[in-house]
């Protein structure tokens, strides 16, 4: 099956918005096996949108289109892709109901543009809005599927997976079933390396390698008559892959770095507290994404300057007379000094080199990474430069990789309480 | 003169990655007075390539290709429009010497597939790249014009602003200028709807709004022979949004919230702490993302248990038990201990419920900012959930603007030394 996506507004084309929901339905049609080979854009105008569908049909079996669902009378979407397909519009009584039920829930008032989101394609499968107010559908027509989402990324990407993939596995006769594992250490080109041969021999399930920065995420996606028999091809793949990359892999479906590193933290009833320079309070940002946070973090400190890294984290001034700021001796008192006097577990450190210039005679990118507890400590030196781009983020990014790294490194080390 | 951008690479089709070239370019684009009406991502396929571009040329007078000008085998999008205008590559020595420099430069060594970079389009402007390999060209035929650029953001970004941008001033014959009006504290439809008149009114300059989460840019954009006729134009029309939109203005052409408030920092010799609850470094983290933060930045402490906020920051242990750690009270006291106990001119904080779950009885969104200073101390409470979507993420971001932008008023009122 071939498909292609159709991303409808005025704003994507002004560049006002970055379109996130190409890539996200890209991966998701291809994790379902469906080969996309276009990408479109067009605004919300009704003549180019034909011309755009239209196209689109003519080349490929399944057309996903986000966006101009709205109830204004430029939301021109689902009026030009039902005509296209030869359809009526049909009131929807179900979808009236969802969405007046959605206005009461939210406290909104519902205007009488709305009613207009109640109009669907005759024959469509109708998919509803959690989060928002207009609902998607499903439209066929021969051997031609039209699949229609709201343009919000909060209101599609949920509508899509919870409905839309479902409806995509009922028409190719298949489930698919992805695990992700998850490396740290190793570059993409690296791992594909080690790897070329798994991937290329292996066609059920397939393995695909994402690249983070700073991180590699492996993608195995089986296809199957059902999930049951979808995890019995998954599970010696995922196997085979742990063991070829045994050192690098650090979980398996885990979400994100800070996910994992929370994960083990509250698996081990354990706390940590931060000390930071270079990157300014990223970890601790990174930690607290993480809903339930709380009951790990006890504190961060970022320390910008050599007197606070003095008085609030206890490191010496003669260390950083000797060493100074940027050195593996002030990192690791850094980490011990902000686990002790917080009175958490795990301490954890960066300090280093962000740029745009050096510092202290060093270069930009030195990074020293230090983690400190009564059954653990370690400290690393990273050069994180790369001669181009915007460093400065770059090596901030990829210090709290590091920081969060060596937290979860910690807490896996922990004795069982 | 209308122009369309075709995105070439594998990596955009599987979703790999998010295609922000298309957004930035056509950001530029529509600055630049070209109508831009459609967008296209397509792989490194030689068939589908061809189509897309003849597609592209057939209805538009400009041609923007990213991406497929690496040295490997699968790079074909120089050959395929080249081709495509009845062109010839040719061996250019300037581009091949610049890349030769390019590889010392970085400590690098350069393949014989290199070489390959240095074919360049017959009769084209090449423009250098100065931040990787691979050089883009411009080349036309008749009415129509292609620009090649390299794929990598960090190297695209800066060839387009240096090199491309003046190539098509130089095509309209006209120089576009623009200044970007930053608003804080209202929203875009507000916004929009105060100054709609003016909006539809003005041709040249023009005025257009841009929404960031939680924050309006109205972009100015003038059209003239050279820049100083294009200023002539632009001054009054920003005195006219300043005098509409004067108490949500905070600054003209002044980057982000944290490069405007670092920038008044370090114009009054001010230094700052910070004390965060509910956004858990995030406030620190987006001060130290601009250079030179290290000037004004003394410390910033996130406490996330009341243990903490009475111990690193002082809060009093009657305040947390009287009104929570959510309240105006703890707020103020986490601001002024921050700002004695680091010794900074300015201390800022935030308390509040970031979600997913209330917490002290207290709902998601409910947020107190306070700033304190010997010469100005507020403290705000906001509301900030919207009751869809992402809302931690939203809210927390959204808590970080408000405490920047107190910082920002709080350097302003400051007294000068």
């Amino acid at each position: 099956m071939t498909g292609e996506i159709l991303c409808v507004g005025t704003e994507l084309l002004l560049g006002d918005i970055i379109n996130t929901n190409a890539a996200f339905l890209a991966r998701e049609l291809a994790a379902l096996g469906i080969g996309v080979y276009h990408q479109t854009v067009v605004g919300d105008n009704g003549g180019r949108l034909r011309e755009a569908v239209e196209l689109a049909l003519s080349r490929s079996d399944l057309l996903v289109m986000t966006g101009g669902l709205g109830p204004t009378y430029d939301d021109i979407t689902k009026e030009t892709a039902t005509e296209a397909l030869g359809k009526k519009l049909v009131w929807n009584q179900q979808a009236y109901d969802r969405m007046e039920a959605y206005f009461a829930r939210t406290g909104r008032v519902m205007s009488e543009n709305n009613r207009k989101q109640a109009m669907m394609p005759e024959g469509a499968v109708v998919f509803q809005n959690e989060n928002g107010t207009a609902p998607g559908a499903a439209m066929e027509s021969g051997e031609k599927v039209i699949v229609l989402l709201p343009g919000p990324p909060s209101e599609m990407e949920p509508m899509f997976c919870n409905q839309v993939r479902p409806y995509l596995e009922g028409k190719t006769g298949q489930t698919f079933l992805s695990r992700t594992v998850h490396l740290f250490g190793i570059g993409e080109s690296a791992a594909e390396e080690q790897l070329r041969e798994l991937m290329e021999s292996s066609h059920n399930p397939t393995v695909a390698p994402y690249a983070k920065t700073g991180e590699v995420l492996l993608r195995v996606t089986a296809a199957a008559k059902n999930e049951q028999e979808a995890k019995k091809l998954l599970a010696p793949a995922v196997e085979e892959i742990q063991k070829r990359m045994g050192p690098y892999v650090y979980g398996v479906d885990v979400g994100t770095l800070q996910n994992a590193a929370v994960t083990a933290l509250r698996q081990k009833g354990l706390t940590v507290s931060t000390a930071e320079s270079c990157t300014g309070g990223g970890v601790a940002k990174r930690i607290t994404e993480v809903p339930g946070a709380s009951q790990v973090l006890q504190a961060g400190i970022c320390t910008y300057t050599n007197r606070m890294k003095a008085e609030l984290l206890g490191v010496k001034e003669r260390t950083l007379q000797n060493y100074g700021a940027v050195s593996e001796r002030t990192a690791l008192e850094m980490a011990q000094g902000v686990r002790i006097r917080t009175g958490a577990d795990i301490g954890v450190s960066v300090t280093g080199v962000a740029g745009p210039d050096p510092s202290e005679g060093k270069p930009v990118g030195l990074v020293f990474v230090s983690v400190s507890s009564p059954w653990y400590e370690q400290t690393v030196q990273l050069h994180l430069a790369r001669g181009s781009g915007n460093e400065r983020e770059r090596v901030r990014h990829l210090a709290e990789n590091h920081a969060l790294y060596a937290v979860l490194q910690a807490a896996r080390k922990a004795p069982q309480r």
